[in-house]
């Protein structure tokens, strides 16, 4: 007989597994969003994967189209995929309106899925962490999506971040003052590569695209170019929307978001006026904003979102105007590790109890079960075993405290605890190990 | 022109969408089983919802890989989603066998798609929520397991369950010296039955498929319906499976597990050993266990496992034995709902800042702010309105206290806290705001 043909086991190109120590910082991740999600009364939703495939269809743009996973079910309907987690908010909030009531504030921690290019770097699976609320216009909203996110970067251990804000009336206000409101497509689209090629390229595409003259690019280019304090961003940039109601009302309305972050007490250091972001061409029309880390720039922006018009139009004749965000999170991920925010440690427990002494399972049972009722999380070795070989199950898991007693401290009542990362060690009764547990961690 | 047509927003057959008042408890249910888990030592683990077919289909029955969702992605590769976290953790463990070391203890909560038969009120996606130990044999990793499942449904908020333990050797023990162990799988087929059908049906079909002579299926209907105390059961079940080896081992370690559990502190009361139970005809092959709530036992299992022998065998010629067990998270809240054990509320927030001074919107951001820092959540109606709307808005919600303050209560420092259910209601100096609403909930 030949032997059994074995099935590789592999992943499919662009997806992948997440092991214990780089799922214990993403559970983490998320727990935090989950925490500052809900204090401020955003409330969790899920959808299903799979979706009616003209659902999906049409809202996105040519490029999630074709990135979309379709197929036929079972019963033959086209289906697909989410390839975001802002469709299904605005098929969800059309079906239910009228049982949701208004304003509805959701907060959605969940899969997505785009068959993209993996040359990019970029994973076919990925999770997306929204949070939105639908149904209301007014600056309170805008002033908490910002307190939101920076109230999530602190609780998630980042100290030294901006929030970059900008309202897409301001832009439109200019583009009134100089006459270019029916380019404002190509003009969004120019600006919008400043960073990445330059003043020089930008300006040529303004002339060439939108059909700008020197001086409108000029002024575009010295709008877009705009630094310093938000303060200072806004005094600058009021001359150039003088004269449109829109552009001035925005302007206003940028004022009104730094005085409530102020008030709220957020850092307004970490608050930027930012003309040149724009973000989402056709679909924000009022607040926007992006973040970066003042240590990590170069990975780009690790919470981003604005105001919308109409989140369901597709759906329902209701106008479902909004605000939302949403935080990148391998972004996120990736800055904790290069920051040192997070470690390797391969369990989420505190403490492995050492089992050697195989006819004292019930001790050590009783053992750990008296440091969990303490809130210290302890792993018992499943099996009888030496402790030189358990000591280094501890230290390559990343345990902090190994827990140790053989039969002559069971029969005094005590057991040794051990710190890995020092080698300290205490010997306490068993009666005391649990607090001398939370003592040593 | 013709007016827009609209796209009908709506759900795929057999999908659902999960609304706050249902997804708060859901996500409340998920984050004390991550606690319990943690406790234990399992460590988080997340793979691709998406995998090469070959790798899904042959390892589940003929029924799950006719209800697979397969299709071929944008590489022409065949591909499926996920059935179960079972087949996934068999790819992972046989992939990174040699990174991970032994034991390794993983817990993974993610949904699975199954193309499900709707009639029989099942949905095509649901979550599930696995805990398993790999690469132990040991009795410590059984005794865990019932501990496990004790201490989660204890954190849940159950107090009258029963975990029902048996052990496939026991059976088989029996097989033993009646001459039937040949037919194995027929008898335990037919024993499965036994709640459905009743004794006569099950031994007919025990003549018809195993040819148990009519002592034979006496014998194997007495050992099936052995009841009493665990110590009663085990004391029942000895003398049938006295001279098999395996039968002899396998009542000793149900008594090593009964003890192992009462070590550790747990209630054996709540613990049965019940030779009924089969569970997963050609994968389980030491202990088993399924666990009734006492109060709504028709609802079935809600927590459900075994050990098995190989768990990777179609990927590695290493042999990977393990433990684990699986939460009926959708069981479980549907009981959690029967017997009200969780609220109706459609918000995570305990107050509402009732904002109707629509100048005053600074005051209102920072005493929302201050409650939030004390850890109490809150929600800043996001427009100024009339306070009888907003108090309807917090009521619809389900928030448990309204914090309310006017121009008049700003100027003298003070607002006023109303607990919703009661309409209590009391005034208190913005400082001491925190405080007092940490009192009221």
């Amino acid at each position: 007989m030949s032997k059994p043909q074995h099935i590789e086991p592999r992943t499919l190109k662009g997806f992948r597994d997440y092991p214990p120590e780089v799922m214990i910082p993403r559970e983490r991740l998320m727990e935090t969003a989950r925490r500052v999600y809900r204090s401020y009364g955003y409330a969790p939703i899920d959808t299903p994967a799979l979706e009616y495939l003209e659902i999906l269809t049409g809202k996105g743009s040519d490029e999630t189209d074709k990135q979309l996973y379709r197929f036929k079910d079972h019963g033959g309907r086209d289906v697909g995929l989410r390839f975001d987690l802002t469709v299904p908010l605005a098929r969800f909030a059309a079906q239910y309106a009228q049982q949701l009531g208004l304003p509805f504030k959701r907060y959605h921690i969940a899969p997505v899925w785009r068959g993209e290019n993996t040359q990019r770097g970029r994973y076919r699976e990925f999770v997306q962490c929204d949070f939105d609320t639908v149904g209301v216009t007014g600056v309170a909203s805008d002033i908490e999506m910002v307190l939101v996110i920076h109230d999530l970067l602190l609780a998630v251990g980042f100290e030294r971040f901006t929030i970059r804000v900008n309202h897409r009336g301001v832009l439109n206000g200019l583009l009134e003052t100089l006459g270019l409101s029916d380019r404002s497509t190509e003009v969004l689209r120019a600006l919008d590569k400043l960073t990445k090629m330059g003043a020089d390229k930008v300006r040529a595409e303004l002339a060439s695209t939108a059909g700008a003259s020197d001086e409108q690019a000029g002024k575009l280019l010295e709008f877009a170019a705009v630094t310093g304090s938000a303060d200072e961003v806004l005094t600058a940039i009021a001359p150039l929307v003088a004269g449109s109601e829109r552009g001035e009302a925005s302007v206003g309305r940028l004022r009104e978001v730094l005085a409530g972050v102020g008030a709220a007490g957020a850092s307004l250091d970490r608050v930027r006026i930012d003309p040149s972001i724009a973000r989402g061409l056709d679909y924000y029309t009022g607040l926007v904003l992006e973040t970066t880390l003042d240590d990590l720039p170069e990975i780009g922006s690790v919470a981003s979102g604005g105001r919308y018009d109409d989140l369901a139009g597709l759906y329902t004749k209701q106008a479902l105007p909004g605000i939302g965000a949403s935080l990148g999170v391998d972004r996120l991920l990736a800055a904790m590790e290069e920051l040192g925010l997070v470690g390797d440690s391969k369990t989420p427990a505190d403490a492995l109890v050492v089992y050697f002494a195989e006819d004292r399972l019930g001790d050590y049972l009783k053992l750990a079960a008296s440091l969990r009722a303490a809130g210290v999380g302890a792993e018992l070795y499943p099996e009888a075993k030496k402790v030189g070989a358990q000591l280094k199950y501890a230290d390559k898991k990343g345990f902090r405290l190994a827990v140790i007693a053989g039969p002559d401290e069971f029969e005094r009542g005590e057991c040794q605890i051990k710190v890995l990362a020092t080698g300290e060690s205490v010997t306490v009764s068993l009666a005391e190990a649990p607090a001398a547990a939370q003592r040593l961690l």
